[in-house]
């Protein structure tokens, strides 16, 4: 804490006691960011309650935390119909943000930050005014539910898994070295078609005729939907995952490519799951 | 390859040739076990076709290869919709695996084994004769699959993950800090009923009224469905996950208990998933 700037979320009053407590043992102060609900119903106080501002009061007054603002992230937008459903939760996000800073600053906080972030609705949010920071996090490589989402091209999606073909078992079926402990059982979510478990790059162009159609652990199972592939065992390809996010936790290091340049990019943060 | 005894599993002669020219080269030879697919379309040789024994026959004739056998593994069984359906899938594995190694020998190859593996309906199979080895993977563990297939009871699960109630937004809802990258998104396959993404235990018995309902990567967002639950911020609980397999494969390490005594139990096999 010395040497970097540490902010905590906390969305609940017996949180932040234990934090505050922890760091008047420590004789320290921890900056805190209060999360709100904006519609996603997992984590965050109520916007509409009428007790939020009063328990945002509560945490703010405890010893050990400087509170400094507002923090939410939009999730339902992964589930949004259209892009006109989009711009509407980017609207309502801003809105409800910063209606609930200025009741705040009414009750005598100070809010000097106030913190959304989601990639799917980032590109309306970003043309509203009313908050201090942005943090799309898929942002970083985008994945294939982005591009379902219209957030992002395929061409933009920066993380692919380097597959290759174990077996050819029937004219229309491959299998691939990359079962669900590489890209994850995760569907894409959006608005735009996407079935199977990831977009698999013929010279980096997709090839819609083939479907990921299943997932064991080390296994796909791919369909070659016109009846026949060229591909043949030893044969590699580039799959664009549903969600690269969760992709990059299951191996130790990227590798980052520019080019003919190629050189790893380690994980650090792999496995740091709670 | 000099310490131990070492097969590979092929199903394709562009992959055997592979493997024979590697050993060839290297100056050794290793055992193959021919992949036969007996009703889960993943990999494997069509027993049906009349090809086939001419394609083992071909792979066992490659210099760097000794053939030593059949394997298969009845991934279908996890879609079983009856324990009647298991019995059958288990009889039927059995009859196509002998049914073709009598071909095989009857054409000259000498058939020492003969593989089956999969823990739904390891207890069907295992009244049969007619096999030389039975590879029931997730029964080190089992699971909440398992148990949904009548291959275990919930007591018989030995891997559960510990999480922590990290907020409470409403008295029916919790946020437990075990999301996909902890729990994975795999739901349970089986003909019992099991919602969700794991059953919560309390005091080691498994508690229905709290459904996962929902995960994220680092939270799962719990619902009582009774309206309201008596776990708050900082309780404890396992969860016993719906695959045990994809969970292990995201830790570094698991912790045996016995009793009082605890150890840890490194993954070496963490992440090798290719």
């Amino acid at each position: 804490m010395e040497r970097t700037r540490l902010s905590f979320i906390v969305d609940h009053p017996v949180v932040a006691k234990q934090w505050s407590e922890a760091m008047a043992r420590a004789g320290k102060r921890v900056e805190i960011l209060v999360k709100i609900d904006v519609g996603f119903h997992r984590c965050g106080l109520d916007p509409d309650s009428r007790d939020t501002v009063a328990t945002i009061r509560e945490m703010a007054a405890l010893p050990g935390l400087d509170f400094r603002g507002l923090l939410s992230h939009a999730g339902q937008a992964y589930h949004a119909h259209s892009e006109d459903g989009l711009r509407l939760m980017a609207e309502a996000e801003v809105r409800t943000m910063s209606d609930l800073a200025s009741w705040c600053r009414a009750k005598g906080l100070a809010v000097d930050e106030i913190s959304l972030g989601a990639t799917p609705p980032a590109r309306f949010s970003l043309q509203h005014e009313g908050f201090t920071e942005y943090r799309p996090g898929n942002y970083a490589y985008f994945d294939r539910t982005q591009v379902a989402l219209g957030a992002a091209t395929i061409d933009d999606c920066a993380l692919t898994v380097m597959a290759r073909v174990v077996s050819k078992p029937a004219t229309d079926r491959i299998i691939l070295d990359s079962g669900s402990k590489t890209l994850t059982n995760d569907g894409a979510r959006g608005f735009a078609p996407a079935p199977g478990y990831g977009v698999i790059l013929r010279h980096g162009v997709p090839d819609d005729t083939l479907l990921i159609e299943r997932l064991s652990e080390e296994h796909a199972t791919v369909k070659a939907t016109t009846g026949s592939t060229a591909l043949e065992p030893g044969d590699r390809v580039r799959i664009v995952p549903n969600h690269s996010c969760v992709v990059s936790n299951l191996v130790d290091q990227a590798w980052l490519v520019d080019g003919d340049a190629v050189e790893p990019l380690p994980i650090a943060a792999r496995g740091r799951i709670t």
